[in-house]
Formats: structure tokens, C-alpha cells, sequence
């Protein structure tokens, strides 16, 4: 993409009312714009790194056996009521009348919508395991919608649904999804703990939330350090295992995580003191069990081996696309701008042309920049006629892993500059070299 | 994607709710669920083929130099009091109060929203031309909404917005996505027909409607039939030349074709009678010029060359993937079901096991989905123990452009039978040539 031609609008002012550092970076480097209160326009630059988190997400969530599917965004009142959920739910939901009087609102999850399609279709146990996502704009209206993206109303969730005919298949369901989340976050440069959580408006009694460590989190964790080191499961990982499943979930919550909710000063305690980790952390995940819960009163009933009749038990499990772009740029960061981890940054390469209309640096610019595309690089080619300083300080802001530099003297004697964002490291060499690295 | 493992929940009754054919084969395939009155939830089979539909949308806007972003699906109020459209749009806007008793609604277009963000950011001719879009959910509240997803309340709309600084560069902005829209639906197997077209509610004088035409057609329309055969603008079309780009577009709307609303009979009647082609047509896109209607109300101001600041000149354009995939289907099908066109078709290849459990079956087609699968290829593998009727009919209810049958017959005598949907030609052939045939 030529920056002459994008649309990549950078504030050189830090807005006042962002309070959180993420939030900043985002306005200053053209990712967003609030169009209303916790209600955020993506600009390209923003859209491009969703994409690329929402890619990472459903390929693990395949890779674990769910099913993607759509549901929209305006649900009917009635499965609420079925559930007992529509008295519940408050003020955070957005209710809504239509022309004709029919109470409807903005679906904050869809638990009740999920279990309405199973068990419009599904009778017996040999259609199980099940596991339906979905991955769609929510909306809970939130009293004070802050911090960006990272507690807006309108917001990006991924929610997958596990069906299974009992307690111990759902156990398994469950592990896969944790399995999975494990590899999703790693794959973004993040290291996400699971930590015992509180099941809340959700319901059910077993539960976790996923937490990145970030100096900005919302809330206090504590654990285990031992959790930063741990290995990831990798991608041949078998999810048909359940005695594999298990006992990779068994090592990764033997160790002692909570969220202050959740915190038990005691057994905290029994850890070593040198092995003691307390920081303040942010959700980025967050998986249920919940059994019965709404397939007892939705009577969304299967078929049993025996002949009989029960409800179908159900999980259900939360990733924030939107959320988790604002928590990657909260655990990498520097006082330049964002620094973005390869796998979820907008562009690879930033190429920074230093003299815009002089023909040897042109020329220079555009093999180089032909040669990137067509290796299948995102390449982000700075073609406009900004003084250098500007084009620096732009690609620190907007974070890209690889700056290109080239300019008149460099070229003169047959060299560009590499700079990796996330060191600093900065490498003069010949063109041909720089590609080869960058393709490698 | 092996069957047994897949959520398609085929109907084998027609659903008697549904009025018009791509309905009534959407929901029997698996495709689409109604969950309130015209709003759907996408099941997996309907999924993939909104994202092969949205992919293609995406590949045309962005060559024609369009540029992605993301806006919000709820807006508030006050951007559409500034316009004048709040109080014009009537009953078709859904119209929600947050908890702070705060006018909002669910966006059934963006120009307001987009003119917002352009003038926040934009303020010269230099940084023009400039063509966003986005591919989001929208809300009308028809009154009557019906045929599915052809005439839906919460619909998926692609929907970009040009801004220039003059008529004549929005003239050109037009005639980009005028060529785009030729070449997107082409590449979806549909001849559509630009048409003049009124401009309703969005307002401006240049308007066309691209129209396929579908015996099952919302409309009656009237052209000349050598828009049936006319050659379509190939990849590698020049979107920066101005002149050719005209021409193209001149050429494309120089004989006559027009809706039942804007029909001319005498115009109409010039036409030699045996190239005359009157007909139904279904609307799959509608592109507007409508000036400084927007900008200027909203102050959407750019400073010319001049030093002079005007209103920008803005276009808006829209297609519908959630409407064309219905459209895809009343174009294409039978009495046995869909037949997808191969670029938007949900897998390329059904592989039909036709005696799961017998091992030599088994392993033929464990070979066949394998190399299927590494060479790139979409396979929906039929795995399951249903009898060959009924694999065989739900192959053709779901329409992929392949299936390959494997059964303990042919096997004995080194054989596989191809068949191509579109036609109902078979071939038997070795396992070895039928791989060469669909990886070629």
C-alpha cells in the first residue's frame, strides 16, 4: 500500500480524553475514531489489525474442531424470556422496540440464540460433540464506557458453544477450548494465564479467565511465576485425546493463579516467596461450563445410547477481538508508539522513501517495494514527500516490526537501512540483503 | 471438512413459509435459520459462501483503489439531525434509546457517519481522491420483510463512499466503481446489467442499478440484449486512466436498459425487435453520485488548489452480499437444487463415501480427501453411514460444482465416477486422474 493513497489520519497532539496508553496510541496512530460514547469507528490502519487477530482466532478455533456459523446482531425478546434472562440482564442491555412493538435488543452474548438453533436441528447423541462460534458485533451498554476499545458498548466478541450429552464429554469440550486459547494468544506474542474466575451473569460453576500481565491491567492477579515460562502446547496437538487434553489442563491449572475475586491469601502464601508473582493483569478470554443451565428451561433435549431423553450439557467461550487489539498494544509498547508482535501488525514492513521525487531513490523504492509484494509481504511504502523526522516518527507510532529505509546517501554507496522497531537495532547493508532477510 | 464432524442441517420437507425458490433451497440446505421476522442467523454451509462473496467484494473494491475500514453498526442521532435525514428516513430506521435516554439507531447507511470521519481528518485537495468502505451489518425495518435474505431486516451491506474535490474527479470515482461492480459480479458467475436508476432516499441525478436477470425477478426490465454478451473490463483494467475509464462506462451505458420505474417505451421501442429483452431482474448493487448533498450540510469542507475551501463531492456505493447470495441462487439452480457457480461455491468438491466402514472404501477416500485437501482444494467429505440415495441427493441440494463418488463397485475395478453439477455429466475414471482433473 502507498501511504500517498491510504488513508492513515496520525493526530500529532496525545487526545486528552484517552486515559490509557492503548487507547492514546490507537487515536494517534488513525486505528480509531469514537463515534459515539464506547462506540469506535475502525479506520484502516485499526481494521487491518483486527482482521489479522480475527484470523489467528478462528484458525485455532477450527484447529480445535469448532464450527463457524453467523448470528445476527438483533435477537428477540422471547428467547430471553425463555431463559429468564430478560429481567436479569439490567441496563446493560439494549433494548430496543421495532415498528410493530416487538421488544428486541442488541444480543450481548448469545447463549439463548445458540441453543434455539440446536435444538431446532439436533435430536440424538450421535450428532454430539458440537461446538458452534461465531464471531459478531455485540453491544452491552455499559453506565461509563472508558479506556477505548478496551471497555466500549459496541464491541467485536468471538463466542463459541459446546453441546454434549453429559458431564464428561463437556469436561473435554472444555479442554479443548482451553487448549486452544492458549495457542491463540501465544500465536499474538501474548502470554495468557488461566486463572480460576468468577462465572457471573453467565452462570455454571467452573471457569476461566485468560490474563495477560500488563503494568496498565484492570485488576490485581497473583500467581504462580512459573506460568510465564510454561511451554504452549504446539499445533500437531491432538484434541481428539481426552486423556491428553486432560492432563495438559491438569499442569496448566495445578499451579496457583487468581484474580483478586477469586484470591486466597493462604494458599498464595504457600508458594515460595521468591516464586511469587502479584502484578495487575487484563482479560483477554474468559470459557464456562454451565451444564443445564439453558438447555433445562429451553428444553434443548438429545437422545441418549439408553433411549432417554436429557438436556444437553453446554459451555460457553469469549474472545474480544476488539478488546485484545487494545491489549496487545498494552503489553508492547514504548514511549515512541506501539510495537506490533509480527504476527497481528498491520503492515510487516514500514519502506520509508527519504527523498520523494529524486529518480535514483524512486527507483530504489519501487523495485524494492514490487519485489516485497510480490513475496507476499503487507508492505506499507511511505512514498510522500514528508521531511525524514516526520517519516520516523510516523513508523515508531504505527509500530511496524521491519523499518526500510532508503535515502540519497545510503543509496550512493550502495546501501538502505533495517531497522527492527521492537530493539532498535538498526543494520546498514546492500538492498538485496535487506530483501533476503525480510523474505527469508 | 469430513460430514460427520460438520453442522448442515438439511430439511428434507420445503418449508412452506418460504415464497420464493433461493429461500426455500437456503433453509432445506442447511444454509440460513429465520430467528425473528427477517433476520437470520447463518448457519456454516450459508457462512462459507457469504465469506467467498465477501472476499470477492473485498478483491474488486480494493483494486479500484478503495480503501477498508470499519464503522460502527449503532450511531447516534444528532450526525442524521445534521443532514436532515433523521426525521425523512420514517419507520424503516430503527430507532433505539441508550440507557442514558440518548437518541440512537441502527445504521441503515453511513453517509452521514463517513462524512463525519472525512471531515474530522481531511482538509486539502491533496489528499484526494479518497473512496472508503466497509462491509457491515445494517437495519431497515421493513414492514413486510419476506423472500429471506433477498429482502431481510438486519442485511450484511458493502458499502463505499468516494470524495473528491470537484464534479469531474467524482465522475471519475464513479466510473471506478461502475468497472468494479462489472467485473465483481462477473466474477460471481452473474451477468448484471447497470440500468438507470432513481435515487430514492440517498438522494443526487446519477444513479445506476445493477440488475441480473432471474425469471423470479422483484422487477420487470427492459434492455438491449447485447448486454447479455458484452465483454467485461479484465484484472488488469487501468483504474487511474481517466479517458479509458469513461469510454468503458460510455460504452456500457450507451444502449438502452432500464428498470420498470424509469422505462421509456419509445426508447425502448427503437430497438429492432429481435434485440429487444424484456425480463425480471433482481437489483445486486446500486451506485449514486449525489454532489455536495452531504458535505455540504455537515461542513465536509476541502481547501482547492486555489486556496479556496467548497464542499467535497461525494458518491456512494452499495452491494449487498447477504441479498446476492440469494441472487446467486435464483440465477442458479434446478429442481434438485443449488448449483453454485465455482467461485463462491461453499466447498469445490463433495466426496461421497458410498459404503462407510468397508475399509477399502475407506481408505480410497481417506486418500483422495487428503491430496484433495493438500493441494488447496475446499472438500466437504461425506463420511457418514446414510445410504447413496440420500448422499447423493443432499450432494445436489447443496450444489458444490464436484462430486466425487467412490463406492465399492468402481473401486473393485480400479474406478471413481466425477460428476460435474452444473451439467449432471459423469465420468468414471481412475482415482488418479479424477485428483488431476480437480487439481489441475
Amino acid at each position: 500500500m502507498r501511504l500517498s493513497r491510504y488513508f492513515l489520519p496520525i493526530l500529532r497532539e496525545t487526545p486528552k480524553e484517552a486515559e490509557i496508553v492503548s487507547h492514546r496510541l490507537m487515536l494517534r496512530a488513525g486505528m480509531l475514531r469514537q463515534e459515539s460514547a464506547g462506540i469506535y469507528a475502525w479506520l484502516p490502519l485499526g481494521k487491518r489489525v483486527l482482521d489479522k487477530v480475527c484470523a489467528i482466532v478462528r484458525e485455532e478455533q477450527n484447529r480445535a474442531g469448532a464450527i463457524e456459523l453467523l448470528m445476527p446482531t438483533i435477537q428477540g425478546a422471547d428467547l430471553w424470556r425463555e431463559s429468564g434472562r430478560y429481567d436479569d440482564y439490567g441496563k446493560e442491555m439494549l433494548r430496543i422496540r421495532d415498528r410493530h412493538e416487538r421488544d428486541m435488543l442488541f444480543g450481548p452474548t448469545n447463549e439463548e440464540m445458540v441453543t434455539e438453533i440446536f435444538r431446532a436441528y439436533v435430536r440424538s447423541y450421535r450428532d454430539l460433540p458440537l461446538n458452534l462460534y461465531h464471531i459478531q458485533w455485540k453491544f452491552r451498554d455499559e453506565v461509563r464506557p472508558r479506556f477505548g476499545v478496551m471497555r466500549s458498548r459496541e464491541f467485536l466478541m468471538k463466542d463459541a458453544y459446546s453441546f454434549d450429552l453429559d458431564a464428561d464429554s463437556a469436561r473435554h469440550a472444555y479442554n479443548r477450548m482451553f487448549v486452544a486459547y492458549l495457542r491463540t494468544f501465544e500465536r499474538m506474542g501474548l502470554r495468557a494465564i488461566p486463572m480460576v474466575a468468577d462465572t457471573g451473569p453467565i452462570g455454571g460453576k467452573l471457569s476461566h479467565e485468560f490474563i495477560i500481565l500488563a503494568s496498565t491491567g484492570e485488576s490485581e492477579v497473583f500467581c504462580h511465576q512459573d506460568f510465564l515460562t510454561k511451554p504452549i502446547p504446539d499445533e500437531d496437538v491432538d484434541f481428539e485425546d481426552r486423556a491428553g487434553l486432560q492432563s495438559l489442563v491438569d499442569d496448566w491449572t495445578s499451579s496457583y493463579a487468581a484474580t483478586s475475586e477469586m484470591h486466597d491469601e493462604a494458599a498464595f502464601g504457600a508458594i515460595p516467596a521468591e516464586q511469587q508473582l502479584s502484578a495487575r493483569g487484563i482479560e483477554v478470554g474468559h470459557i464456562f461450563y454451565f451444564g443445564t443451565k439453558y438447555s433445562a428451561p429451553m428444553r434443548a433435549n438429545v437422545t441418549g445410547p439408553d433411549g432417554q431423553d436429557a438436556p444437553v450439557h453446554m459451555g460457553s467461550y469469549g474472545i474480544g477481538p476488539s478488546r485484545l487489539v487494545a491489549a496487545i498494544i498494552e503489553a508492547g509498547h514504548d514511549d515512541n508508539g506501539i510495537v506490533w508482535p509480527d504476527a497481528v501488525a498491520p503492515f510487516s514492513v514500514g519502506l520509508a522513501n527519504l527523498k520523494a521525487g529524486d529518480s535514483a531513490v524512486d527507483t530504489a523504492c519501487e523495485d524494492l517495494y514490487a519485489k516485497l509484494n510480490a513475496a507476499g509481504k503487507d508492505v506499507l511504502y511511505d512514498d510522500t514527500d514528508e521531511r525524514p523526522g516526520s517519516k520516523f516518527a510516523t513508523m515508531d507510532l504505527i509500530g511496524l516490526p521491519w523499518q526500510l529505509v532508503v535515502g540519497p546517501k545510503g543509496l550512493a554507496s550502495g546501501t538502505v537501512e533495517l531497522k527492527r522497531r521492537a530493539t532498535g537495532e538498526r543494520e546498514t547493508l546492500s538492498a538485496e540483503s535487506a530483501l533476503a532477510r525480510l523474505t527469508q
